[in-house]
């Protein structure tokens, strides 16, 4: 089995997805956190000068949706086909399009342009994508594709601390099938595991 | 082979690979152009409220990048395996990172807002990702990624126009490597087919 380190900031966000994909596959991984005084020497060796980044024996990737795609092969949580693939990858672009809608606003740097966005955001953008991502999981009864466990669902599971930190919020607190979603993730023995062992962060 | 329909508006844009993915496969299919005043009504049709949407045996799917992933893997321009694969995710990614910074600010409504971050996008944003880009080309011999025709090219040299309509400028121009990638893609006889064919709009 290849050699796993997964080098990101002493938080769940972008790289909680990876860290709970390596954990549902029983795979060993080097969990490396950078702390913030560390990171201004180290981002020059970064490929695009960003984190998360996955190391795969030596060789160094990035992009956390690309990188929690190639884990899910080999952990056995994608679709049978290129049209089941679709449909998992559909979901999480739609997911990752939230997060970034979410994250726009939440990073503005100018307190009076972001107070007016949070107004969209929160009274529409918001409920928008929890409505149709609800609706997703219910036809799929409690998952997000295929109506069965799939990187997508822990994709999800794995981001949400951070979503709900960005937005002040608990998202999923009046979607039921969003909240079955994260609870079959997390009722993983292997995930559960995980989420005990793993260090306490905020974010 | 199946029926394929590209839904979109009259622009090249978002939907481009797609079409460009479709005709490298030398793949029949509608090219589906809804006008501005059609649009209101079809909205709620659509999955998410968003185009381009892909109809594929009469079934929709969107999500353009994951879109173009799937119909890579119908003509051949995906990798041998997962590693392959990542590899072209991680480009694919990160031009598609490069699109949403420009996006933000091109689609910013606040005039004065916009040229506040018009600022930090020319001087800072655009450079940056051109010349990561660049490097990855060179280092390719003119592709993205092993150094070999992929997805990732079509994927580029079809929303090259969008992002230099978005930026007003010819993002490639001082980018020899990003220019060879386009040039090989618009050379290959069935893209070269495709673009005389198709409609002329400006973006």
């Amino acid at each position: 089995m290849p050699n796993y380190k997964v080098i990101y900031f002493n938080v769940k966000a972008l790289a909680e997805p990876l860290r709970f994909l390596l954990a549902y596959g029983g795979i060993e991984f080097e969990d490396l956190r950078v702390s913030r005084e560390e990171w201004p020497t180290l981002k020059s060796s970064m490929p695009m000068g960003q984190m998360p980044v996955l190391e795969v024996d030596g060789r160094r990737v990035h992009q956390s949706i690309s990188m929690a795609r190639y884990l899910a092969k080999q952990v056995g949580l994608v679709g049978a086909d290129a049209w089941e693939d679709l449909q998992i990858d559909i979901v999480v672009d739609t997911i990752n399009d939230f997060r970034l809608k979410i994250a726009v606003v939440s990073y503005e740097p100018d307190d009076d342009v972001k107070e007016k966005k949070l107004v969209t955001l929160n009274n529409e953008v918001i409920p928008f994508y929890l409505e149709k991502l609800d609706a997703i999981a219910r036809e799929n009864k409690g998952h997000f594709a295929l109506g069965k466990l799939t990187w997508a669902d822990l994709y999800f599971a794995g981001i949400l601390d951070y979503l709900n930190y960005m937005t002040k919020t608990d998202l999923t607190e009046k979607y039921p099938n969003l909240k079955a979603v994260v609870d079959n993730v997390l009722g993983i023995e292997s995930i559960k595991a995980w989420v005990e062992k793993r260090p306490v962060t905020e974010v």
